[in-house]
């Protein structure tokens, strides 16, 4: 079999990348190691920036994303009992970001591809990228107990922070960055109308918690734990009173509980892999990169990422160009760490660290009552939330 | 002996405190451990906000500062190699600061002292603040063999971190905030032209560096180093040698040297002491908060904690309201927060952290990044470093 891009990953990365490449008439098939429904299983984010937005757009994905998404124009801020609105719209000259379930866009992107007629290959083992220092790259796999070989151009690795293409970069080409954070987040999902009309972000002396959203019945809660605590030791019960201790009395009063749809812990880590390129192989999303989920920017750069590698390929298709694809990883990584640290200091200034003495603890008070209190404050936050323009 | 404030410490704070009340009619003496002369050989900051210009001509010391002070519209981030320009005036609607050496704001407040006939008592041995609880509040001190007590209405805390008004208070009554960095700041002045008209604060490799300044002619350099190093292991031909790595090709080429007349290491600290009043004792400046230099706000809060103190003190004077000195801790706390959150964040974004991993320095460069290319970003800088209005 052959194809102009191999992508590997079948997540939201590696489906808008087929879409985007589909829509400038290059041809490519997606190998991935799960079924469709393991795939469409997987809670995540649900937060998206415009430029997001405008690519499942440019997929020819975004129809009932604009028809059942909630457009937000704020976000609210709870330190100190007290709720202070963030008015994202009215801080970036208009813009808002998009309340859009991961598992909802990833189910569009599958429909979309389907419609396409576009290839994917589920259960895929023992994938390989081979020879993509070369002009031929290939990616070998198994199916059904059979060995197959994929000939490509080039080769996407859009198959997250532990699949296979980064591990298979010889380990003194690469450099990695990483911090881990003290805790976790203790998600719940349930049919349950959202307890405010915008996300609460939560910091509290019991720790963070994070008022989310999927729609107007579907709600996505979390808290701040301990990285010891195991999710069979949380009741739905204890969940949700724990969570009433976070929020302020407004907030007590409109939360609606109910049974949980899914309930796990996350582990909070940021990490970056530099470059993203490696000669006709192309990381995207979290193979290269992870950020902690504090302001949603996960999903997003990896969509800005496939933004930007389906403008690269388009440009070699069309003219020949290497340029794109030579400048991809810069591309890339003066967004991605723009996010980075946008993510780690929203998660710096939100949650409880166990090691911070007093004075970080007041530290963050007060940069959170500048924050809320300075209109450049605000903005940085703002305009970091709704997500940076692209270069 | 009676005053009505008695003031202990002749530093800046404690200085213009005592013009501020003498310009409100009310009388004060100043009692200083020290000599006039020692106190004006302590080399300190350099840098005023609008606000502390602003006390300085309300205590009628303005005059020699407006004629050698000089008036900066911008300072300069040195990283990466290369410079890039704050401007403080176009990003803060037309603020400034004004460069002028502590030393000589301590002079011109000594000389318009002189003039008002106002008593300093230097030389005061063994001073203690007593009966601070109660009514009739006293201070005792000794000077040249005997003890004296200087009977008050109020006691106004100017000593410094290492002096007696904060140590007079049992600990119970207090909580102490603090953190202490993993470096210092070797600093040498010398009558040199500086190497630029704007300062220059800069992150490299090799630490930070500051490019500061007293006036035309004389020059103020900082070097950030670990703190086992001795002043005495640096020679000023070192010194020299060290800050020429740490800047850009430009100012290498600018950079004149020439013989230190000081030369010292200080180490850095975060610290606040809450509250800030007790009784009838009130604790102004270094005595109650400790900010670290980057961004030069020790003074500067200095300045805002006597000038709110002044007001408090005029009000209770003018009508009998005790609501001003009810509430001078927390109007002070306020500010002094949001100048301790400044003072550290942009120590922790520009200086070199022995224990921080390739993440951190990652980030810090990402966040610099930010800070000069969004517009919200630098207003988030400038705004601080010209001084947040005084609510």
């Amino acid at each position: 079999m052959r194809t102009s891009v191999a992508i590997i990953g079948a997540g939201p990365a590696g489906l808008l990348l087929g879409q985007l490449l589909y829509q400038a008439g290059i041809d490519n098939v997606i190998l991935e190691q799960r079924s469709a429904d393991y795939v469409l299983g997987r809670i995540r984010a649900g937060v998206l920036e415009q430029v997001t937005v405008d690519l499942l757009e440019q997929a020819g994905a975004a129809g009932r994303m604009h028809a059942e998404g909630l457009p937000h124009d704020g976000i609210e801020l709870l330190f100190g009992g007290r709720r202070h609105r963030i008015d994202l719209h009215g801080l970036t000259g208009g813009k808002r970001v998009m309340v859009y379930g991961q598992t909802e866009v990833t189910r569009d992107l599958m429909a979309a591809r389907a419609e396409a007629g576009l290839a994917t290959v589920y259960e895929a083992q023992n994938v390989a990228p081979l020879d993509f220092d070369g002009a031929r790259p290939r990616v070998r796999y198994e199916r059904d107990g059979q060995t197959h070989e994929l000939e490509c151009d080039f080769i996407a690795g859009c198959d997250g922070f532990h699949g296979v293409c980064r591990a298979s970069i010889p380990a003194d080409r690469i450099r990695l960055h990483e911090k881990v954070y003290p805790f976790g987040w203790l998600g719940l999902l349930a049919d349950v109308p959202p307890v405010s009309s915008e996300l609460i972000y939560a910091r509290t002396e019991r720790g963070f918690a994070l008022c989310s959203q999927r729609s107007a019945t579907r709600s996505r809660y979390y808290l701040q734990v301990p990285l010891t605590e195991k999710v069979e030791d949380w009741s739905d019960e204890a969940f949700w009173d724990e969570l009433r201790l976070r929020l302020d009395p407004e907030a007590q009063a409109h939360l609606v509980t109910g049974p949980s749809l899914e309930k796990s812990i996350a582990p909070l880590r940021s990490f970056v892999c530099e470059p993203m390129r490696f000669g006709r192989m192309f990381l995207a999303g979290d193979a290269a990169h992870i950020v902690p989920p504090t302001g949603a920017k996960g999903l997003n750069l990896a969509a800005s990422d496939v933004g930007y590698l389906s403008q690269a390929l388009a440009r070699y298709y069309r003219d020949g160009s290497e340029e794109g694809i030579d400048g991809y990883s810069a591309q890339c990584l003066r967004r991605v760490w723009k996010a980075e640290r946008f993510s780690w200091w929203m998660t710096s200034l939100m949650h409880r660290f166990p090691d911070a003495g007093a004075f970080d603890a007041k530290v963050q008070e007060a940069e959170l009552d500048y924050i809320v209190h300075s209109r450049a404050g605000a903005m940085t936050l703002a305009e970091n939330y709704v997500g940076l323009p692209l270069e």
